[in-house]
């Protein structure tokens, strides 16, 4: 395995997966080279954090790193693939919903590097614990990603382009979504003279018992049980804000089917849950 | 204002909440001297807990005590309200969702004590952070209860029923509804032989992040810029579950609207959100 100061990478995007990874890579020593955006303010800003160069121009990509990381956004990612000139380097994508044929069959030094978690700019984070999703048409090319990414977390999984769309729902769901329901629950409170703070650390706790607790069993409120008296009055209660009463109703009554079925289906098969 | 120990407090109850919150104030000192709840093994648990007297029997309440806190399922409050004699304590309840009026009006020594938080008997919580919010009919009461309320938490607030119902739905959205988005995630990953604890880093951060962001200013994913690709191909994919099809599709919609709302009034009112 090369050691990370002799590795060579070039950044295909600067947003902001492409920052809080490049960083994190500069970090254990790897040598970013270089950061292309169609952005000139995001190249630059990302390549000064980096101490590296910046091009907005295909051509004036570096042809020799051994390692080049698209993190683009998906509609982005099929043209520039197709545009840059091929070289020797190693190809990967790091997008959640993008299957390894984005790359041409032909094509067999690629392969996806996906760190499942939220990034923002200007948000540092501890790539210790995030999983980093891996899938590659050669066993070396594997062994490669796999030895880049040990060095940055210590849980490193190898999943199909198929098991990735899952994971990418999933985390819409557990993220975007839960984030969805934060907005609102603020938005009524906001409107009651009520201030967001106040839930934190319901929020934060919430959160915390995944690491206890499968969801299904940690489930608490009127929905779970269905009780309609409490259901009913906060119904009328959102009156003046329809579609959240609909949404309200809609995820109570997906509450009482799941916990339905979970019942039944641990009654068949004790350890599915 | 009374020292914690000589302040005897009785609890209805021995649920999630009664065990937390009891177990909190006999920590700082409080003299909690008997457990009352029809199920005499949680009584008699929760009791053992706290090293103090314990019963099932309604007449063998203690009628001597300076706080009675009920800690009940919202059908059973109004008829332990009703049933248990009246004495010289007061009376408060912890139901977010009950108004102060389940105690008669004629009752002046009453009030509402209700701790925000979702709490588990096994689980021990910290209070300093949890919001408690408040009510009574006179200022006294009030003081004696802000007094408690403020040897556990630094967030002591004063909220009427209507704004405490209110919490309780915003609540049912941050807790009960997020808890269930993470269920959905947690068998999607099952169903494709993906480890739920995978997503735990990203559900710790998107909890994390409502510490430094408006939830609104945080919402990323397909659904707020509305990338119908992403959404489709999500949507395809979750075909053999039309449940969560739907449920999908509607929170989409939800946060597209949401995002369109959001930025029009922060176009008019600029310090809105």
């Amino acid at each position: 395995m090369k050691r990370p100061n002799s590795t060579k990478i070039v950044f295909i995007g600067a947003g902001n997966l492409a920052t809080c990874l490049s960083l994190a890579l500069k970090k254990k020593g790897y040598c970013i080279c270089q950061v292309f955006s169609r952005t000139e303010n995001s190249a630059r800003i990302l390549a000064e954090k980096l101490g590296c160069a910046w091009t907005t121009q295909i051509q004036e990509i570096q042809p020799d790193a051994d390692l080049y990381i698209f993190s683009v956004k998906d509609s982005a990612l099929q043209q520039l693939v197709e545009t840059i000139p091929s070289n020797n380097g190693i190809w990967v994508h790091t997008a959640g919903s993008m299957p390894i044929n984005v790359f041409p069959a032909t094509n067999t030094r690629c392969g996806v590097f996906y760190p499942l978690q939220t990034f923002s700019k200007e948000r540092s984070v501890d790539f210790t614990e995030i999983p980093i999703f891996l899938e590659a048409r050669e066993e070396d090319v594997y062994a490669f990603l796999e030895g880049i990414a040990k060095e940055l977390s210590h849980n490193v999984i190898e999943a199909t382009s198929l098991q990735r769309q899952y994971l990418h729902i999933a985390a819409v769901f557990a993220c975007n979504f839960t984030n969805h329901l934060y907005a609102v629950a603020e938005n009524i409170l906001l409107r009651n003279g009520l201030d967001f703070k106040n839930l934190i650390p319901l929020i934060l706790e919430t959160a915390q018992k995944t690491k206890s607790y499968h969801p299904i069993d940690a489930q608490t409120g009127p929905a779970v049980r269905y009780d309609e008296n409490v259901i009913d009055k906060h119904l009328s209660l959102l009156a003046d804000t329809p579609a959240l009463q609909t949404l309200y109703k809609e995820l109570s009554q997906h509450i009482h089917q799941y916990a339905i079925t979970a019942k039944q289906s641990s009654e068949n098969e004790p350890n599915q849950l």
